[in-house]
């Protein structure tokens, strides 16, 4: 068991580097100790409804102020999506939100057209509650995320009255934006949120829970990301896509497809400040990548980080496609769980993949030390030392110019140990 | 650690069924005491070489005495192929084979232009030492199977000091045949051999090694299947791909596939009897089957034995291909490792394969209990109790007629261990 003994806790990750730089007002600048309240115009709250048996929160709420009502949303790409997955892309196609209501403690999922019901109830709910205090609202204008154990119906009697009361709990300022963080968590140990301040004044705040999506883990992810720059629903829609494919579609936790994975942003223009679409890309952007690389120093079971970078490839798309398979191998996850620099797995990985390669060309390094040059291993390359938190694997096709990276983790004895025993 | 105490170890599996049935000469026999010597005209041995730094038995040879020599083989699908595929892929295209050289300790893979040279030297050892024993051979006649740790250089003054000495250590009978059988072993903890006695008074006989193949684990899986019946190469290549196209080719213990898997099958003719090509199917395909249900039963890690099945689907394909997507799921096979009926995770996998299907039509049973119907949990579904060694997963998709299973194991701790730890 020397392999479990030498390998740190998630806690033991350093902080990554932060794009920050520069004086503040001079480049875009990002913080985690804020969420999706931190731009103007939004509030949140995060409360505990009794939906987790445990009593831990479990019901958040994020509410739009306006004056603009933009949003946009990226959705799970399994088959089987869950009921609130199927709510929230139909309300979307306005290209208008006014609240998101969340939900821990239970997914529902392969809950029928009763589960489907529950979901229109809750969003209602939210309608009616947020019209009594004081906002018109449809319920076609509020979107809903769950997260929890596939299968099970969601006890409908607390989630309603807890809708009621997180109404009433709405708050600015950063501490509602933290409550719902924390209350979005199912597995993770800890909330995530990351915020970018713009120089040109307007924001965009996050908050995420889980490991990944459209090619990631069952421990569900959701995001809400909010910004208070004057954007259209396009321009939203085209920032969303073009952040989520190099980030979340680029964490590979256990290449398991979640049925409820969401991302949203919503903007209230709050700013009164209009953003040109290269901005906002790159704000956008940011902010998924840091929740992106939380959400890997947080995901099941962790010890290691790992990055597996292909360079080299004919196209983008072979790079994440041969980078996705080696992040995916089981034999490679758990030889880095052992500290143990086995090259050949990366190889033999490679050429499994989808992609044409060719062997005789191919070389690997492990943290910038070389371990195999045009398919064959290199002196040393059984010394390297792996024993760290983080590993990146770089893998040269030299078939051309292409590259990417996706973020995944080890295949631990704790992976193992909690996805056995999650719904008994 | 519930779930680790609970589990059988794998010699607690009981024996599956035998496809033997009536009085010995009614139908054919299957038997798992004898192995390539069991059919005539074929000699084998065993011998510890001093590759492997154990002094455990580590070079085996399996001898076809004739008269005839026709050969077939099928190969790992993996892009990066170990010198001794490349060797043997090469002198298959003649349809003969005269000798099977194994060697375990090495998988001589990513060694370049120099570890075929090995592999050709290799050859020319054997070809010359049988020459000296009085059976002219030519290198072209000897196909090499290596197995063990990707990226080393074999040791080649004792792998050819011990091609000396296996050939003057072949015996007739069946000692022969089971000292080679332990000799290919590398991580597997039991020999691997079964023999089918065919009433028409013909024998097929094989022995194996590893996890898989053309899916399977790197655990490398090698076969040699041999048979007494006089039959053309293009007889046994017929058989041989029918065959191993429902056997290994549907055991898919981790998804990694080996840079060596190598699946040979050597007639000799000595029994003089002209087979039908059904003949021979039925019975290439009896030996491949129980030597897959070893390998599974065997398989790294595994406290289960799971069978996927698939049924309703529009084509044969589809149902492999999602059967193969179950089988390969972490999150699955980790709560099936927990005996948890977590049947939500089963939908989720099914839902991210590559095959269209209609979530609001799946239905999946546990060892024959109903968990999920049109996509729904049934009532007792999480109460299944799936605490014994075997697990029957059968996913209904309703689409068409096809049908189609995939052997797996769960997803344990020892998989992790045995595997964090293995080039250290």
């Amino acid at each position: 068991m020397t392999s479990s003994e030498q390998t740190p806790t998630p806690s033991a990750f350093p902080e990554p580097d932060r794009i920050e730089g520069g004086a503040p007002g001079d480049r875009p600048r990002l913080v985690r100790e804020q969420g999706v309240t931190s731009p103007l115009g939004f509030r949140a709250a995060g409360i505990a409804a009794g939906i987790k048996a445990s009593g831990a929160p479990d019901l958040a709420l994020v509410f739009n102020e306006g004056p603009d009502h933009s949003a946009a949303g990226v959705f799970t790409r399994n088959q089987v999506k869950a009921a609130p997955v199927l709510w929230s892309q139909q309300v979307l196609t306005t290209g208008r939100l006014r609240a998101v209501i969340l939900n821990s403690g239970g997914a529902n999922a392969c809950t029928g057209p009763g589960g489907f019901q529950d979901t229109h109830k809750t969003a209602e709910a939210v309608a009616e509650a947020l019209s009594n205090w004081g906002t018109e609202t449809g319920a076609v204008e509020v979107a809903v995320c769950s997260t929890g154990l596939i299968g099970d119906r969601l006890p409908m009697d607390k989630v309603l009255a807890g809708v009621t009361e997180i109404v009433h709990e709405m708050a600015g300022g950063l501490s509602g934006g933290t409550d719902a963080a924390h209350a979005i968590m199912t597995t993770d140990t800890k909330p995530k949120q990351a915020a970018l301040h713009h120089p040109q004044g307007w924001n965009v705040g996050g908050m995420g829970k889980g490991a990944g999506m459209m090619a990631p883990s069952l421990a569900t992810m959701l995001v809400v990301l909010t910004t208070d720059a004057a954007a259209t629903p396009e321009q939203l829609d085209t920032a969303l896509r073009r952040a989520t494919a190099r980030t979340f579609d680029r964490l590979d936790i256990d290449g398991c497809i979640s049925t409820n994975d969401t991302v949203l942003l919503l903007s209230s223009g709050a700013s009164q400040i209009p953003v040109e679409q290269a901005d906002l890309d790159e704000a956008v952007f940011a902010v998924c990548d840091d929740l992106a690389a939380q959400m890997q120093a947080d995901a099941e079971g962790v010890t290691k980080r790992i990055r597996i970078t292909v360079a080299g490839a004919r196209t983008e798309d072979d790079a994440v496609a041969v980078a996705r398979w080696v992040a995916r191998d089981s034999l490679v996850k758990t030889a880095l769980f052992g500290s143990d620099p086995n090259w050949g797995r990366v190889l033999a990985a490679v050429g499994a993949s989808p992609v044409r390669i060719d062997p005789d060309l191919l070389s690997v390094s492990f943290n910038g030390s070389p371990v195999c040059e045009n398919g064959c291993g290199v002196a040393g390359a059984r010394e390297v030392d792996l024993a760290g938190p983080d590993v990146d694997v770089v893998v040269d096709l030299k078939l051309g110019d292409a590259s990417a990276s996706v973020r995944t983790t080890d295949l631990s004895h704790a992976y193992v140990e909690e996805n056995s025993a999650y719904s008994s």
